[in-house]
């Protein structure tokens, strides 16, 4: 299998991961999933252990939140993939979900990779706030070394002097890493952006430098998400950028 | 006059601002100019006053460059921009050039921006590699103040702790500053990038995410210029930055 | 019990924990402990499960090296620490060390965190490389909130621009972590430096920044050392840093 | 002349250079001047063409504040210095100053710190904000490639991810730069701190790291202060700050 044709990265949609930053009820994941998958976005997201900064902070529905998340994704003929952050939650996520991510705050667990690696399941890895890019693909071997090739690279954003976003999108890293690397290399706009009107011209820069595809964050009321809600996309939003996106990727395809 | 639609930044071209890092001969700048003319790029770039961080490096030609520079641009029928540095350059280039350039090292030289701002001139406002927007916006009020507003704001990268590039390219800086101030915001993806392979990736981003124009270092042969060869376009990466670039304009256009 | 004055941080000396990077041999952890003891360093440290950046670099002596290390520290008078990057690493760690470490790798970790709280053993907390104050300080929560206040708080450099060194020492987190946190602050100047002639001024600046104490690499052998040789103090380096923080210590306790 | 040794640099105090950020009134500056002089710090500062953020911030006094900044120091027994951002106030500070600075806004202005070179006189070379310690030595070279060896550096913090000071101050900087330089390195805590608190912990840090000496600002009464306010020590703290340094250098002098 050649990786970066990985069976779940159909070219039918710029936009290959979607969902809510975290799993919060049965209506709101299943909502999300039906109206995604009328986008042929193959994988629903949701957090479900969340890795937040605050120990007083919403930390997920954990297992109860794979269950649901999974429901919705299989019901609407979606993948999903959940954020595991030990060993304990990949086992328990393990027979669920499709695929696994591991968050920009668990890159250097290497123990953690190495389980991954082991279980042989796909795996979004995201690049460190405070990663180079060459840390993050020797972070990718660690999995790739126990014989699970079936890994997708994420950028996200890395930590600048500037404060007017909440991080800043390394575009250059896409290009780097995809000759770096034989994985492919997705972006994710939302945490980079911290707000979801950035989202947008973020996520077309990011596909224009080359990404794979795009993650983003999808809820159907932002106001009222647990976390992340100011960075999240509505329903329309979302098809605002779906438009976009497909424009920019076919004009990229037009040049091949 | 409406700032964004400065009579230089026609929109027939992305690709607003070309030319050579340092002018090196009278030959040079114009087998460039001639070539960059058939593209309808409005502006011919050249630096001749250089602000290296050598002083042993080439110093640039200095008021017999801005000659040359000048000569060649309006006999292609082009306007020409160069860097200045402080008030002395500034006086000699004025009767000569068409636009001048704060370069990002300059960015905080206050004295220079006032003395621009009574000067009237068109003037290309570099984002210092260790400046916030703010402080980037807040420089340009010390030109408008004076009474001129014929400003073009530049994103060239900042200093990150990722070494893979010369400069971390803040692609979200773009639709920030078009947000906060009234003056158009072009990209130098050159100093960026630091090689030319990176320029077509870090150009297509900077355009898809929102920027007036692209400002790009073409010499006629890399491989013998006397600065900044590494990440100078040649004349056919030219031409393929400039079809990959339309591709992208046109895209973004249908959408409006 | 006062936390800024853990029994195992006795004033005595400045260097509080010093030690390998890695517990390479019974010989070589054995011949540390007995050196160090004289000086009065209360803890030993040495890596067993090291968190290496490439998959493919010695990746420590694990539970082996765990026994040797308390050998060595138990039988020299002296408590010991080692690393743990997971939970059954902790676990397996819980009844032979005195105190645990959270690498700067790890500090993200909140599963973890969580696991050390509940265990309740003294734990040293890197700040991470990309990590602000404030969130190293809220990491720290997570373990004081399950009822653990046995927290060291470790500077240790983060990542900047700068390449001179291996990471830039942050010497202003020192007071402003002490005026936030009500846990003891102390400096691994090793790891910033990322050479030993370096070490000196980083661990003179950080006493005199008011750090309650050193933790500081030492090897037999620097030169010989299976990681982090470069920057590892012999024993002769180590005695004239005792002797040059012993002067700055008592210059600060003559201004009480 | 051996430049560490420069006249101005007695070794009788470690506070080498104090006073306000910006002179204000003859008042404030001779009251400062008087203050401090009993305490043997040889050289005055005083701000009077300031380089500021926004336009329509205070700019300062200009030529008359060089005049009361001179007339204070010398009646007083000390040195002076000022900022100069470009030839003209060079050319006008020249005839009534012993020193002049450049600021870390100007140290790439590559022309006025060659006139600086011609003109000769001592000066004091902030780093710039975004530069490495090897593009300040290099910036040293503009003004001693021109005969003037009379060249202190001065570091004064770094941008970095960290908000929690107003800048980074590297203290690995002062023996790197010691160490690729000839030329003496002083430390200015007040910018990296942004507040007087922190100025204390950032200085003792700086001496301890070997810096040859301390730049501070000084003013009678912080709150009424038209710049730089909070970052500025009262007369009461400076006395503290100089008893706390004259001990940590005594603690340095005791080991060699």
């Amino acid at each position: 299998m050649e990786n970066r044709d990985l069976l779940l990265f159909s070219p039918k949609t710029p936009i290959h991961i979607a969902g809510p930053c975290s799993v919060e009820s049965a209506e709101q994941i299943e909502e999300t999933a039906a109206f995604l998958s009328k986008f042929g976005v193959p994988v629903l997201r949701g957090g479900t252990f969340k890795a937040r900064t605050f120990s007083s902070s919403f930390q997920g529905l954990g297992e109860e939140g794979i269950l649901m998340l999974a429901r919705a994704a299989h019901h609407n003929g979606m993948a999903c993939v959940t954020e595991v952050m030990n060993e304990d939650q990949l086992a328990f996520a393990l027979p669920h979900v499709d695929m696994v991510q591991v968050g920009a705050r668990s890159m250097f667990n290497y123990p953690l990779l190495t389980a991954i690696g082991k279980a042989g399941i796909p795996v979004i890895l995201k690049r460190g706030m405070g990663a180079t890019i060459d840390e993050w693909l020797a972070a990718s071997e660690y999995i790739a070394t126990e014989g699970n090739p079936n890994i997708i690279l994420c950028e996200r954003g890395i930590r600048s002097f500037e404060t007017a976003t909440r991080f800043t999108l390394d575009v250059a890293a896409i290009p780097i890493a995809r000759r770096r690397s034989v994985f492919p290399v997705i972006v994710d706009p939302s945490h980079a952006a911290g707000e979801s009107s950035l989202v947008f011209p973020l996520a077309r820069a990011a596909m224009a430098a080359g990404a794979s595809g795009i993650m983003v964050e999808v809820h159907p009321d932002p106001l009222l998400a647990l976390s992340d809600g100011k960075q999240s996309l509505d329903f329309q939003s979302f098809e605002l950028l779906h438009r976009e996106l497909t424009a920019v990727c076919n004009a990229l395809e037009s040049l091949k």
